[in-house]
């Protein structure tokens, strides 16, 4: 059940055609983290600098989610990004990025975390995502998410990284350029000659597809016609995903399965408001509600 | 049962990363009519020139696809297309066109296709189609195809079309071309506005959306990683979707469901080979197995 995540924390400006949302709260691990919680209980590593906003401090009050491994660390300054998705919904162009504590020593995991079950490493340095694996005792199922800055300038450590883990987790122009294939079969297929036992292509509003050596299956987006902003939807359906495999004995085909389209509907709450807006808006329930209309949309 | 499609006929030059191909079969009537027929009799109505290819008349000697209706035009040039997929198979681009005798005058409907219950305007020119529907006597389903060159150009008549139709089958660009609108689920709301009483948005990879005033569901691509030729894969779906409806009494949604996951299936097959070579290697047995196994792929 214990589910680890770490990965970064931030305050975002994000421009959508809707307008412009200033210092919102944002970053993998936030997104991430609220999300699982609505499956399982989740321990959280991440660092900030001693500018985090109070709000940052109160976003999981009344979520299962142990902020022990939450560092503010004195001098520093906060992860920051503005993206832009006015020219196109589907892709954020990043018009300034200041790692400032992200550029600085990995926060360390709390020695009550160790014992986690369950990790979800959210897209940092690959030579940072392999330290954190170095603490773990007996993990179960390491998942990971990485991006194309890390594809192309640390390849190497990336590829050390993808002999250590379970699963990763990548969108679908990540997946091209780490292999080098155009069509989506053909790339999940030679990333898991890389290392992993599944990865997970994340194809947007196009939904994403699964390939491990047994099986390929695809699954659609939630059909959403309310998309405010797009940010954090990756890491909203990973964690989706993660939370209800933490609560699962079994990592079967059905139950992979079952896992991605809960990802998929708690992806379709994040983009439907900025920031943490969407995900605030629902419960439990309704996200049960939206898996049991999503699954019956598609069986025929 | 009777299902009657008109739409052209022609000669195609087609480059993919693959290679070359010259002057082999094609057009969205020839793709339709073979696919459609792995369901249901169908009854063809288009038109060539006196320098059509032998071959071309052989195309159906197995099929049960009744050619009473294409036409030989004496002094006319026979449709041809040259498109390449060598950028981007996702997308062709037309490097060339001849619309010789599609040009001129359309073919006439005969006497005893008039009858038909189920009916598929493939594209064309919007005037054309119009025309075609004057014919019928007491049509139970009509579904038409546009593209962007008769939005961009004649959205007069097409609108006038789509108050006459039941259900329009178009692909992703196109109906955010005819609606304005991003968001493919607002842009789907919005072609319903405009007449039909279903549209069917084609994604190419990412498989398909339909929506209703009731419903709207997706359905991803079937996954396929041999992709040699894209041309015709539209067409092919929409004969599968059509074949299969042409069998069934009803509209309901699960029918409606079903059919569209036959016109997924059917379309993996087309794209596997150039040409209609994709369609001659399966059979319905084969698309039948391979439905199940789509079907199954989606089941959580």
């Amino acid at each position: 059940m214990s589910l680890l995540v770490t990965g970064s924390i931030g305050i975002d400006t994000v421009e959508t055609p809707f307008g412009k949302h200033e210092d919102v709260i944002g970053g993998s691990a936030i997104y991430f983290s609220y999300a699982a919680s609505f499956f399982a209980p989740v321990r959280l590593v991440g660092v900030v600098g001693e500018d985090a906003p109070r709000s940052l401090f109160k976003v999981f009050d009344s979520r299962d989610v142990d902020t022990t491994g939450l560092e503010v660390r004195k001098g520093s300054k906060t992860f920051r990004w503005h993206g832009s998705y006015v020219k196109d919904m589907n892709e954020a162009v990043t018009v300034e990025v200041d790692l400032n504590v992200l550029a600085e020593r990995a926060p360390k995991i709390p020695e009550n975390f160790r014992d986690s079950r369950y990790v979800f490493l959210a897209n940092t340095h690959p030579v940072l995502q392999q330290e954190m694996l170095c603490c773990l005792k007996h993990p179960r199922l390491i998942v990971a998410d990485t991006m194309n800055l890390w594809i192309q300038t640390e390849q190497q450590e990336l590829r050390k990284l993808l002999k250590q883990i379970h699963g990763l987790v990548l969108n679908d122009g990540e997946a091209r350029m780490l292999t080098g294939k155009k069509n989506l079969i053909d790339a999940a297929r030679d990333v898991l000659k890389l290392g992993p036992k599944f990865v997970v292509i994340k194809k947007g509003e196009h939904g994403c597809l699964m390939c491990s050596e047994r099986d390929t299956f695809v699954l659609p987006a939630f059909p959403a016609h309310k998309v405010v902003d797009p940010t954090g939807a990756g890491d909203s359906f990973a964690g989706g995903m993660m939370g209800y495999l933490a609560t699962q004995g079994t990592f079967s085909p059905a139950t992979i399965k079952r896992a991605l389209a809960f990802g998929t509907v708690v992806a379709s709450y994040a983009i439907a408001d900025v920031s943490l807006g969407g995900l605030k808006s629902t419960d439990r329930d309704q996200i049960d509600d939206r898996w049991h209309e999503y699954k019956s949309a598609m069986s025929f």
